[in-house]
């Protein structure tokens, strides 16, 4: 676009220019990389399925809290990588250009820990709380990865110490979400940082090292066991703990064999001894319907350095490309860089919005209805309006969908109308209040004698 | 804070420090003035008043949208004197400091301007969409002014034209929206761009002139008509029309008097004319249930300039001191910007955030209940944990919220937790699956030998 094109549109005279073309201008100017936009049929399926989400969070006993986009820019920058992605917000017309101490939030988990810090009073401990917001990180956007997407988030909170069966639960949770999204098997990897860490130092290695270890394995998937060889060697890891480390990437381990086949490693020190430990109570607590999808597999690292024990990722089986769609783990040290109280916790995060856009695209999601509407009412003449409003109010109270067609024009066009949003009743109010209903998927037409009935027999069918 | 502990803070080392105070440094750190946040059961109680709201729009057939948070700063700074609020952001880290082109939206109509534009051709018209979402604004906090809040709009963009019979549609879906608020009477104060500027237009003003006085009309309620006058004389209007005007300000007509009253005005211009005739058809289709609050209120303006018919706001009758909750209009031309199409539109917004702080400070609105769940399963040993999760499941399918104590401590101390979360069923798991329920409302124990006819008599008593 033109500097002057561009003088014009922010002129607001584009409606003057007959060069004007819809689906190359509009278009160009207005679609801002990496910020997700749903047409009205995928946001609706997107409500739908967050809807199902919280039903989930809120059976097991997660409360909603919501906090705001904005943090003081220094609750967002602490240690860690992920400050370079922070969005800075300030005043367009702030006099001091110093003024940007706000920045939007990058995940739910530092918002999290702050507000359990400063609610603290005010809360019951072991606070569980669930979270559906949108965060915000200014990285490179490329395909599945935004800069704007929404996360569903749970966590468990206890003050000074957590049961692993609180582990359980935020999985057992998650396991539930992943089976409701209807997108075929799913696989639940587990592993336990004390566990690997535990690993990482009968072969040597100092706690630092170890560490760069995690961080290097978790980038296993992206680029291979050479590329994982290579970033160890740099860091001055020996070749002989490297294989050791390779070899280890190799064990996935069913539930069932999890007691023996961590015995035979072999290793004998605390840490590992305590993540054993752990896995196995957690094994012996998870639902069946987590364990039938669950495997412990030693190469899951999980690159952020917060967590201590249990980490864990779920994936789709038939769609690998999906990654990771949800992921989490325990932390015991999160909320003290805000409070002089141990606050453990555990949590998971299902990615919705990088989950969405790629069911969308793989047509896994139906996206067919525009419209919440399930019954569109006719208008034979302007005079009867009134009188379909009162019909429509009736409906809805009924607990129907319904809207009333805008005009009065031959009913052919209030028929196509219904059609293109998706709607399936077309309903005719003839003289004498008499009522007629087309069916358009069985393009039956009848009359109605019991509203309320008619009303009852749709919703049925529906649910 | 100074200086020093701010840098101890940021390194994440409070926790060492023997000085610290959870009730001052945490809270004096933390609190963003003008980003509001609730607790959980006010989140509750928010998140069940948006479902309240959102199924009222639905049922009226809107359909959902959500735009990203973020706009071109092209998209937010047209005309008007809102641009001064715009928060823009960037990448904290950008090199390039002119890299700010984004901003978040201040409302969430410009944006479905810019969605109607861009997703032209995708969309079925008239287009019926809500939207909830937070926009943010830098104004100055004060009580009940924030930064960060909640909107709810609906609105009906038209192709070409769009009939009176939309503006009654938006307005008798809102008007449910604030009966089901349940705080009381509520007013629909209604007027009309056209019949205000006809009205001026009689008295010599130029069209300049009247969109002045429009302006200054809409700071009655703030500057009273001492201000209003002065205002007025400042730009020039003369003494006589002065008081024409603010005589007008006056008048309110219920609806089955609007016909004769505004005939008694006899003024004579198009604009007038057209004005009175939009009002008149509006009150001829409206439902009776927003007849009931309805009435024509000359003294209502309406400042922003985008408004060319049905101006509207609604009122609680109790609480006038929580402004008008919700507000909107017929505006004709707000996506030509974008595009290069006639697209006339209607709408109001409901402000979400504001109602509910004031509801919250005056008690209107109940927030006793600190979880989603309703029963507490408590566990005797932690051998019995399995079974306690499988019963919780059970309860869950029957569509009860229900979480398993997360330890096994005596039950005394599970009972208080569920008394404290709100819970009124605590559930004892015995010998050979023997269960007994505690109902802590009326202190009954008794045992269940039907758990999903037990589950059904809780939920029909629920709802």
């Amino acid at each position: 676009m033109s500097t002057q094109s561009q003088k014009a549109y922010l002129a607001g005279v584009y409606h003057h220019d007959p060069n004007f073309d819809i689906n190359s201008d509009v278009a160009k100017l207005t679609k801002i990389s990496g910020f997700p936009e749903w047409l009205p049929e995928q946001r609706m399926a997107e409500e739908a399925l967050i809807d199902k989400i919280r039903a989930i969070f809120r059976s097991h006993g997660f409360c909603p809290i919501e906090t705001p986009a904005v943090e003081l820019l220094s609750t967002l920058l602490n240690k860690g990588e992920i400050d370079k992605e922070v969005y800075s917000i300030k005043r367009y017309h702030a006099k001091d250009v110093d003024e940007a101490e706000f920045g939007l939030h990058f995940d739910l988990t530092v918002p999290l820990a702050r507000y359990v810090a400063q609610h603290f009073a005010n809360l019951s401990f072991p606070f569980k709380r669930y979270q559906i917001q949108k965060v915000w990180r200014g990285e490179r956007p490329q395909k599945g990865r935004f800069r704007e997407f929404y996360q569903c988030d749970i966590d468990i909170i206890g003050r000074d110490s957590l049961p692993i069966a609180c582990d359980a639960e935020v999985i057992d949770a998650m396991n539930m979400v992943v089976m409701a999204l209807g997108v075929g098997k799913h696989k639940v990897r587990l592993n336990n940082r004390k566990l690997l860490l535990g690993i990482y130092a009968s072969l040597g290695l100092s706690e630092a090292e170890a560490k760069q270890v995690v961080v290097a394995v978790d980038k296993l998937s992206k680029i291979g066991k050479d590329g994982v060889s290579r970033e160890l060697a740099d860091k001055g890891i020996e070749n002989e703990a490297i294989g050791k480390i390779l070899e280890l990437t190799d064990i996935r381990i069913i539930p069932g064999e999890a007691e023996y086949i961590l015995g035979q490693l072999e290793v004998k020190n605390r840490s590992f001894e305590e993540g054993k430990s752990e896995i196995l109570e957690l094994l012996g607590i998870l639902s069946d319907a987590a364990l039938a999808h669950l495997e412990v597999d030693l190469s899951l690292a999980r690159g952020l350095d917060y967590y201590t024990g249990s980490i864990l990722e779920m994936v789709l089986v038939n769609h690998p490309e999906f990654g990771s769609v949800a992921s989490g783990g325990r932390y015991d040290d999160l909320a003290s860089r805000f409070i002089n109280k141990k606050l453990p916790g555990v949590g998971v995060s299902f990615g919705l919005s990088r989950f969405l856009d790629l069911a969308f695209s793989e047509k896994l999601i139906a996206t067919d209805r525009k419209s919440p509407s399930q019954v569109l009412v006719t208008v034979a003449a302007e005079e009867g309006r009134k009188e379909a409003n009162l019909l429509a109010d009736s409906i809805r109270m009924n607990g129907l969908a319904c809207e009333v067609f805008y005009a009065a024009p031959r009913l052919g066009k209030q028929i196509d109308y219904a059609s293109a949003k998706g709607m399936r009743y077309v309903l005719f109010l003839g003289e004498g209040a008499q009522l007629e209903v087309k069916d358009l998927k069985t393009k039956e037409q009848v009359k109605i004698s019991d509203l309320e009935g008619w009303c009852r027999d749709v919703l049925g069918g529906l649910s």
